[in-house]
């Protein structure tokens, strides 16, 4: 049984709603956190259940190859090999394989790359996708599809759409006989939710490039195929901002109401380059202006970077390339983000309509 | 008035101690986890606090180039400017300008050095040094010496421990100038122990490089400068270990019974290079034998690295180059020093000896 979704209110396109995983239950709209490698950069699983992300996201692609899915497999899944209890969606594999790979070579079967690490070839299907997917035992689980680039002419948008709903199909199908071989098969049954998933959840993903046309029949088709819950992709690939929010607006349009959505790939590296968000505006501190300021960085967050240091401390942490830069970065970057999507679900909820489909993910 | 030692047992050399701080009381003997740049790599100051050191050792040399003393003096001192309510030491800057910095000059009246970030010019005597040292705010500073090179030989052995020796002397008397102008006097009258320092303390350095006799003479005539602790440097500058113990040995008999003593220089970066202490030995986490071990490190340690990660997940975060795995390694190690540093206390409180001086810094 797949994740359930449930939803409390609406308020214009956005949607307040509950997904039911095997590890645990989702308030949406929801903010995940990449956890690439099986880690949220520099923070202990601990300080990260604090924080307090429902749900994180890891890359498949890099997993396959460090420390390869056997071995994620055999201590537990990544549930039990990086000690997370909560919720985790793992991508196909795809985007990573586009964006990030060498002499990719895309065929009906699937796709032939080398490793950005050491140049090895590696061959990815729908198959081999799901397979690893399925031994890396997230809870919610991503179809295996080609990310056209941009940009990219009618026919060629065409093409990879039509490429990306067969290799939908296949994922669906390899998928469904397969999906009782994932690793903490036996753990969850204990712990289910009463009303709750037992096996993990594959999500399809809308394609199309910025054809609005074919993104509604890359949606029609792939909800045909059926599926608990439905991505956007093929965003963030390079496209003018005002045309990644009209896609995002368009394909919505086209997404059963009652499923979860996903619009895939719009995260952000800022805490890593010292772009920090507070409730008065970004903050770049790396700036002189902050060298010997003693205020926190936001006064108004509640978080233990805030509550702990200055922002002449954090500025100096950055500026001579400390490890706790980033650490600390991230820990109040993340409790931002989660505090801001606690305000917009807050939002839903007493009826205020979200200003754009941007701020309201789910 | 400066830092108080109580002696509560000895035990052949070893001795049970604590040592009254402004910014708290230390068991001794005392491992101090090292915070280059008024951080331990990695790791936020609440889990710090939580792993237990009670002192932390900072460096005068890094901090004056960045983030420069005016600014940690304005934010109140190291303690202030990194929010860390313990007691803190600072070294002198002598040994760093050795090791670190290029272009050494070193005359009667100090040491003209070139920055190892910019190499711009700086210039450090006894009198700057101490400057610095009080607007830093550590709670036990160093008085400035010069860190013998070895091999050394006779002549130029002696040379340099004079100069040391008037180094020392300068020292003591700008401290004693100027010690009220430490950024936490005001702060630390209300928190002070009741029979505790109100004023930073400053220690003296034995050197004499590898000579016994020099090393006699050394210890004589700094006791005679006076100080309420007494350091002995020069020791790891690639000497082989079983010299460092001769000295180490040699030299403790000529240090007064009655007062702190601090052995400098034998740190250690292991947890950064992946080897890691256990109680069944020391493990080098990159080993591949290590990648689908579901163990955790040290089955015996209670340090959260180990009650909640295995082996194989340590492993693949080093293997990676991930940023948690200095973070985890750092905890883990600090934990491991700190514990074994409380068993040396209880053994010595039980009458044991220590088996070498080496094991019982203090």
């Amino acid at each position: 049984m797949p994740c359930a979704f449930h939803i409390q209110t609406t308020a214009g396109p956005g949607r307040r709603g509950q997904l039911v995983t095997p590890h645990g239950t989702i308030e949406t709209p929801v903010f995940m956190p990449v956890g690439t490698l099986a880690t949220v950069k520099g923070i202990p699983q601990d300080l990260l259940e604090e924080i307090g992300p429902e749900i994180i996201l890891s890359n498949t692609y890099h997993l396959y190859l460090r420390p390869g899915v056997d071995t994620v497999r055999k201590l537990g899944g990544l549930h039990g090999f990086m000690s997370w209890p909560r919720a985790v969606l793992t991508d196909s594999g795809g985007f990573q394989v586009f964006s990030l790979s060498e002499l990719r070579k895309v065929k009906e079967e699937g796709v032939t790359f080398r490793s950005h690490l050491d140049g090895s070839s590696h061959f990815f299907s729908p198959e081999s996708s799901m397979e690893a997917q399925i031994g890396l035992g997230a809870d919610v689980i991503m179809a295996f599809d080609e990310c056209t680039e941009h940009p990219a002419d009618a026919r060629r948008t065409r093409e990879s759409m039509e490429l990306t709903l067969r290799w939908t199909a296949r994922s669906k199908k390899y998928f469904e006989d397969h999906k009782h071989d994932v690793p903490w098969k036996g753990l969850v049954q204990k712990d289910a939710q009463s009303d709750g998933a037992a096996t993990q959840s594959l999500f399809g993903i809308v394609q199309g490039g910025m054809d609005l046309a074919l993104r509604r029949e890359s949606a029609e088709r792939t909800i045909e195929i059926g599926f608990p819950g439905y991505a956007i992709g093929g965003l963030s690939v390079g496209e003018p901002r005002h045309l990644t929010r009209e896609v995002v607006e368009a394909t919505l349009q086209h997404l059963p109401a009652d499923k979860p959505r996903y619009l895939m790939g719009v995260g952000t590296r800022a805490a890593r380059h010292g772009l920090l968000f507070t409730s008065e505006g970004r903050i770049s501190i790396k700036q002189a202006r902050y060298a010997q300021d003693e205020a926190p960085l936001d006064p108004k967050c509640p978080c233990r970077v805030c509550q702990r240091y200055s922002r002449a401390y954090l500025r100096h942490l950055y500026a001579a390339n400390e490890v706790l830069a980033q650490v600390l970065n991230t820990i109040h970057n993340l409790s931002f983000y989660l505090d801001t999507m606690r305000t917009v679900r807050q939002s839903i909820s007493l009826g205020d309509v979200p200003r754009s489909p941007l701020a309201a993910r789910q």
